[in-house]
């Protein structure tokens, strides 16, 4: 089966109707339809699907054991994202676990393929939120706490999935048994274009994290209040989306964004009473990544000031920069041909993984666009077929 | 029964747990339940209730009739709105009517108590829809295809509350019964808290209107996106907002405000593809409001270009200056011992009736902090019995 034929099935989940392309969120009933798609195909192929402490997917090839080779990556999406981003690893694997079977090859490891959990952060706010979990980059207590837009508990959401909340949290067991992780991701820009490649490895992942901020103000009537008399936040926070694009500006390799902004009420003739501001920072040294942050978040403060708000801060996430195995990487690069090696700015489980101390590498396929976390998001089909064909030949080295 | 018992009923109505406050909008089971107590309240007190075929309510003290005196307000309010802005109106009228009643005032004109739908425009953009439905304001064509955040389509919403789609539009036979409206509101400022009066008479209403921006951009991956490569729409969107600021400040008397913004994705993670912005301008006279959104919406033009983005705006609402029946005003003025006349920067039902050649006046109950559409909106107890001795003296001079 092809990888565009997998996709294909996956078309009709979770199409989001207001914003375009797709919405695929943690524990919904879209999230649901994609994992039963996963265990249909998985164990199609033979393989046996398990569900970890933590929401987390494995399909197991034999039975699971320690020093396993893992290949897989998630199958949610950012809110109206593009197709590609996530299910593109999970149906590359599955499809190199088809060809491998094809010929005949006996793992002489263990192996499995596996579906991480809320990668993209998109419905309580934390990225690659089933790989913290796992590996205990993120605390059990501080995961169950968080909410969506609705005001549900990832506690709640989790029940709801029939994932038991006494339970989530650092997953000894299943983490010890990785030997090696793989994952096969979309590229998120056009470097693999400009090289002429269809496929990369990956050297590392760029420092980066998220902040929310709350500015606060007073609520009060569009039409009745004088504009000397509003302490609006949302002026404020319009205030800090400029100062961060301002200073990321001038800063080499630094991207500061703001794509989410949620006034309170949010009503037309209402001066909010509060505006909530997703800041996303990322650079490639820890310490440039920080100084900007740092800067960025002193404005805010400025900003709010100047219209009488205050404004608290949280830190979402934080990612240190992650390097991956050089030798891994350099092995890779040389058995697919002398593949590029590439650096990005975009985080993945592989990079809560490698944190974690686990042998861990990245494949890239060329995005002819690089537009990503959109509808228009695309790989040719050709390319996706390159992809497994590497995948096949790095899990052939890994495997044997 | 006192208003603060009827207000107290209401309490759990649609209370929004997440933006603190009430979140009441037309055509959904809070709005239902609002209503059914409505018809439980009016039918106790003998009035005989009918909804018209635009979705509002009327409860008639005897038969329908024509030169009918009618008064009422709206049960909806804003997103996390305050307790008095409408429910007040209505709570006092059914008081009146109680009194009245009491007294043993047989009305010598038919008699209705109305609560008008979608007052706020909160779910579906338009402000004052039942109203201007029914007096031919804005097209049935162009109200069914309104849709609100969800993509559900004001025809959808109607046909889902028993309000029959092909009949919705200009309603002569209820406009035309119509002899004098009369509407109790909060006050949404401190006019009356500087006069020291309890209840004052509304002189006219100020120009206002509404404009939807949506700014569009190209949606891009946050971490992997160059600031120089970028096209978002929510820098523009922010510098937009601060540009309205800017021309409101320096025009006296001009009001400009964006309270609402929805970028799209709406993703942490994500450069938005596009950041939909809402204004609402108000000033005195028709021309001094035109020419400040002519204004703001060149500049914000100017704001998308900055950014290589592109922005349409399409306009919502506009109502130009009401000035209410100035016999009447201060006809009713006179009765409540020389209350003081003032004009308001707020729309209502009461505006889009006189805009229509009604009869009109309004009553405005003291507000001791001025703030409206907002949790916070007060008025105290002895101040809205007031407003009730104000309808009954107001209603007896028009009823006898």
């Amino acid at each position: 089966m092809t990888v565009a034929a997998d996709l294909a099935a996956l078309w009709g989940i979770g199409r989001d109707r207001v914003r375009g392309g797709w919405s695929r969120h943690v524990f919904t009933r879209e999230d649901a339809e994609l994992r039963a798609w996963f265990v249909d195909r998985a164990t199609g192929l033979g393989l046996d699907v398990t569900t970890d402490r933590n929401g987390n997917s494995w399909a197991w090839w034999g039975a699971p054991g320690s020093d396993a080779v893992v290949c897989g990556s998630h199958l949610d999406s950012v809110p109206g994202g593009g197709q590609y981003d996530g299910p593109l690893g999970v149906a590359s694997a599955l499809a190199a676990v088809e060809r491998l079977k094809a010929r005949d090859v006996r793992p002489r490891r263990p192996f499995a393929v596996a579906v991480f959990a809320e990668e993209e952060g998109s419905r309580f706010g934390a990225a690659c939120l089933g790989s913290r979990l796992l590996t205990g980059a993120i605390a059990p207590e501080r995961a169950l706490a968080l909410t969506d837009g609705d005001g549900t508990t990832f506690a709640e959401a989790a029940t709801g999935a029939s994932v038991d909340r006494r339970h989530i949290g650092r997953d000894q067991e299943a983490l010890a048994r990785i030997g090696l992780f793989l994952e096969l991701h979309v590229e998120q820009g056009r470097a693999l274009v400009d090289l002429d490649a269809a496929v990369g490895v990956a050297s590392a992942i760029d420092a980066h994290g998220r902040w929310r901020l709350r500015f606060e103000g007073q609520a009060n009537h569009a039409g009745t209040t004088r504009m000397a008399d509003r302490h609006d936040p949302m002026v404020a926070a319009a205030r800090f989306v400029l100062a961060a694009q301002e200073i990321a500006r001038k800063r080499h390799g630094v991207r500061a964004t703001v794509g989410r902004i949620e006034p309170v009420p949010g009503g037309t003739n209402v001066v909010a009473s509060s505006a909530t501001a997703w800041l996303d920072v990322r650079a490639g040294e820890d310490r440039e990544t920080r100084t900007a942050v740092d800067e960025i978040l002193r404005r805010a403060s400025e900003c709010a000031a100047a219209e009488g708000c205050a404004v608290a801060t949280t830190e979402e996430s934080w990612s240190s920069r992650v390097a991956f195995d050089p030798l891994l990487a350099k092995q890779f690069s040389h058995a697919l041909g002398d593949a590029p090696l590439l650096p990005t700015g975009a985080g993945h489980d592989a990079g809560v993984l490698a944190a974690a101390g686990v042998p861990t590498a990245m494949l890239f396929v060329r995005n002819p666009t690089g537009v990503s976390h959109s509808p228009d998001e695309h790989a040719e089909d050709a390319d996706c077929e390159r992809g497994v064909d590497a995948l096949v030949t790095c899990l052939t080295e890994a495997l044997s």
